[in-house]
């Protein structure tokens, strides 16, 4: 742990969550949040008084730490400036009911506000004369498309025409971040003449920045938006109120409020350790790529896996000394059957069907990765050890299923000594390592995820791929440690129907969906396949006559490729040569790999290929057994 | 029927469609296209050959009308020029072995392309020559985001400089249109120099044109660019090839292929009747709003339904002559509760529960309506009817509900003293007429629902809106007939957990939603409702807290909404005052609404107060079930 430092109250507005208001406000006490913003819209669809509100949050021990947003005060024409000073007296009221002494004031949109600073500065001081004389508080924020304030600097310079201790200013990482703003100096603000602070991040989009803004925001750390560099700037100020999140996105309005509140918490605590304050987070581990991965069977597929492996090289190389746990091995990969009733594996099989239940990452240092993992709020797990047994630890994912930390034992044995009765070696096919390995997710949990592989591990976001699978498209995005010894391509589906869509489906979302194995002699590796009788995918002769046009391959290297059913792909880096196998019972499939010189991708332009394959062999099954 | 004129072929891209190639080319084939458009992609994910997708086509009658796209072509560093026209040689292979003598050339977006016309010319010529050798032809299009060639004038300079009678234009009306470019002119160019149209749409959005055109595209008539002017422009020209229609849509790459595919043909009828070819379109029937809406119920049903409407002021006015069909009216308001054992509502009701099955409008010809709905390829239908009783035809609309055209009679006879026994007048609640019929469509369903609205009966399309539900956005738009006397809000939601996504689980897509009757002395009504006990949605005080701020209304203006429950909408049109119902069977529900002066909406602004309270009840009355 780092040393302890200043711990910001956090909080998030209401609008960040699903449900109803009540539901809303439990979901964020029970996560641990400090307070919530009131969203106005929630409030004046809610069938209580502002007073049941300020009861049910104290009830909760949620303080209300603003109440937004005020819109469209400032500089409008005489008669609308009357009137719009009678509105705040209103919502003077509800907030003095809500118990929050803080409104929100975001800078005007209307087409008929006047470009004028000093009318605006006059306003708002006016408005704050009328706030503090009921001992609340305004604090003024630049839209990113204000009509005529869009920046934090403009809004600053406002707020010191208007000379008014009532009167602050609120700034929010997106207005700012969104638009290319620079935050730096935000710094040289005084602390306390900011009143709030709004942190949201967002993914790189091309489009209005309205919409971007209104469906999809995400959490700190979900997106791609520098907003530590933001945070940075603002704590410089000496600001010492509370971290806020307000986050208008679509899968949020759906998703279940208690999971959408505790990554918002998480991306609060991680931005906070970032900047340098709250209980800090021990760093990351460092990698060196995957021990093993273990899949959950029963017999009669452990039987069929076994055989799938077999056919790919795989040897039986042991037994655990006291579970239904099976062996297979190649090169550094280690693939782990588990049979074994009552144990966790045996209850994913139940619900997934024949998966990966657990991944192993090899670590330096297991113990600071999982208190890590802790401090986030992950889960953690400690599977039931026979004598003598290895202890592994463990963090839980956000769609159940393992992540175990394996660290060097100072014995220097190997887990698999340990725990494993080993049988002596055989020949192999060539494959090395685990490549990657590639997950399907539930529409709409990306963002949870991406959360967990940057938050706990540090992982490192890939470019965004668009896939056409013959059934709608897929995104695409691996997710990679510093060093690139572990690979998660992450992938979901809009549609059902696409391979990813009946994947989260017919598996009720087991995250592995494809494990890729690494080769130095990818054609040597297929060779020995072929001899096995591995059910490789077929490649269409006409992805080869493209392949010669596209890339001006030499005849050669196109009939090898072709001869071997290679895919193939090249960019600045290097190249890329690589083969599918088919699907293991409408389930997770395989993939040989070969890079050569310093190619980084994962092949994505072959994708359709492959998917389009996968259909029509899936399609053939189907009218072959409707015909049988 | 207007005079015949030239029928043009009509083709379609594989890349509209989902499935794989050979599912495309077959619904393409069932639903009536002329030709298709090989998309590059769909044939090399394909595994057989060009000849055996000839072999296919023609099978099914089908016309390759060109193979597409050739990218990344012209005005190349020489190196790279070279290798170029090598791949253009391999693809000419691949159209001599499809059968197709054309070819989409598109401009290059390469970083690396020189901004030279010559250079461009002067490879398209080379290209165009080497075609030409084995009887090929060359089109080249603009692309909207194209390096340095991205209008169709600038296109067609450039074949004019390369000046090969094998090398023509191709122009596509999203590539013009998305970036405001004007297509008059493409009139001037001489129509055999035009070797291809492609048509798109979109909906109008304020994003990058890139990511809008591969995502968002529509047939036209679905969206919002002016592609009948694009249309007439480039059929001044003489030109007489196929209309094609080339559309990168998510939701298009998802749903079933032959339900695309009859949509677009519907869009290519629609199109070239507009422009004033093909067999002709009878115009749309003038509309005279709702003459009734039936629901499909059974015996239970019914007596609560009944129970309901009596509460709302509505009296039983008439049983149908040989049918276990009831009538209820009020005002100009007729609702129709059929129990009809082996009817269409029965059928309706086993499918979808008690909901309406069918709307009947007023129309001043119903046999030229129908005539067009045939035309374009809609089905229609005619109601089992008794001895003596009115015929009424029907068109079924794309989610198989029947939409009935009662048409005055010659006999000056209404359809209900022809066909039903009616029963004397009692008092009524001063509900006047149907104002408008919201229905809530599946999601990726409301294109289908715009080219039924729009092109069977000419309505117009209003402003979209997002609404937010407790549980995600819901998006709103009316289709109106032009005289505003039918109204018709379309729904949908991407998230299952909306109101209108769980109403359309629960009913399996049973459109209409809620029903809004009109009213011209609303506070009168609302009293006569509440004598009857009618079940009417409360409104949270919050919300009139917020209108006295927002809109600023006098106190008593204020009481008398509150005292009713009324919600309220002001625009520089008029005024709306408007209650809800509960809702019926968690499926639909009833609005009473006021129009004051010209306000032509429908309250968007208070749906989130509705959808609020509704979620409200819903869940109470979960928590009670439970509790009992």
């Amino acid at each position: 742990m780092t040393e302890q430092h200043f711990s910001f109250a956090k909080s998030i507005a209401t609008v960040s969550l699903s449900g109803t208001l009540p539901e809303k406000l439990e979901a964020a006490a029970a996560v641990g949040f400090d307070g919530v913003e009131i969203f106005e819209n929630d409030l004046l669809t809610y069938d209580g008084s502002p007073a049941d509100i300020r009861r049910i949050a104290e009830g909760l021990g949620l303080a209300i730490t603003i109440f937004q947003p005020f819109r469209d005060f400032e500089a409008m024409p005489e008669n609308i400036r009357v009137r719009n000073l009678d509105r705040a007296e209103r919502k003077f009221d509800i907030m003095q009911a809500l118990g929050t002494d803080l409104v929100l004031v975001c800078s005007n949109v209307q087409p008929s506000a006047i470009d004028d600073d000093i009318r605006a500065a006059a306003d708002l001081a006016e408005m704050a004369e009328r706030a503090s004389r009921r001992g609340l508080r305004v604090g003024y924020e630049a839209l990113a498309w204000g009509r005529h304030v869009n920046t934090w600097k403009h809004a600053w310079d406002i707020v010191q025409k208007a000379d008014h201790p009532a009167l602050g200013l609120i700034v929010d990482s997106f207005h700012t971040l969104s638009i290319n703003d620079d935050p730096a100096g935000i710094a040289d603000v005084p602390g306390d003449r900011i009143f709030f602070v709004q942190l949201a991040d967002a993914p790189l989009m091309k489009m209005d920045v309205l919409s971007w803004s209104r469906h999809f925001r995400n959490f700190p750390g979900q997106g791609e938006l520098p907003v530590d560099d933001f945070l940075r700037a603002v704590l410089a100020s000496g600001y010492r109120g509370p971290l806020s999140l307000e986050i208008f996105n679509d899968d949020f309005r759906t998703a279940p409020a208690r999971q959408t509140a505790r990554d918002g918490l998480r991306s609060l605590i991680l931005s906070e350790a970032k900047a340098g304050y709250g209980k800090g987070l021990p760093e990351p581990p460092a990698f060196d790529g995957f021990e093993f991965l273990e899949f959950a069977v029963d017999e009669q597929a452990k039987e069929d896996l076994a055989a799938f492996l077999g056919s790919l090289g795989f040897r039986h190389a042991g037994r655990h000394r006291s579970k239904s746990v099976e062996l297979y091995r190649q090169g550094r990969v280690n693939l782990v059957l588990n049979s074994e009733p009552d144990s966790a594996a045996s209850e994913h099989f139940q619900m997934h069907g024949p998966s990966v239940c657990a991944m192993a990452l090899r670590v330096d240092d297991a113990d600071k990765a999982v208190d890590r993992a802790e401090a986030l709020l992950y889960g953690t797990w400690r599977e039931r050890i026979g004598e003598g047994e290895r202890r592994i630890q463990s963090v839980r994912a956000p769609d159940g299923t393992l992540v175990y930390l394996v660290q060097p034992d100072q014995s220097g044995h190997s887990i698999w000594e340990d725990d494993f009765t080993l049988f002596p070696e055989t020949e192999e096919s060539g494959l090395t390592c685990i490549d990657h390995v590639a997950q399907a997710l539930p529409f709409g949990r990306m963002d949870s995820f991406i959360l967990f592989y940057r938050g706990v591990f540090g992982f490192v976001l890939e470019q965004l791929w668009e896939l056409p699978d013959p059934y709608g498209l897929i995104q695409s995005r691996a997710i990679v440690s510093p060093d690139r010894s572990v690979r998660l391509p992450l992938n979901f589906s809009e549609s059902r129907k696409t391979a990813t869509g009946r994947f989260v489906s017919a598996t009720a979302g087991a995250g592995v969906h494809h494990i890729a194995f690494a080769t130095d002699t990818i054609e040597k590796t297929l060779t020995s396949l072929t001899k096995a009788d591995a059910p490789m995918l077929p490649v269409p002769a006409n992805y080869y006559d493209d392949l010669a046009a596209r890339l001006g391959l030499d005849d050669d290297v196109l009939s090898d490729l072709q001869r071997f059913g290679l895919l193939f792909d090249r960019d600045d880096q290097g190249e890329f040569s690589h083969a599918y196998t088919e699907t293991f019972e409408e389930r997770f499939f395989f993939e040989i790999v070969q890079r050569r010189g310093g190619y980084q991708q994962f092949g994505a332009v072959n994708a359709a290929v492959r998917m389009a394959m996968q259909t029509r062999l899936r399609e053939q099954t189907q009218i072959e057994d409707f015909l049988s």
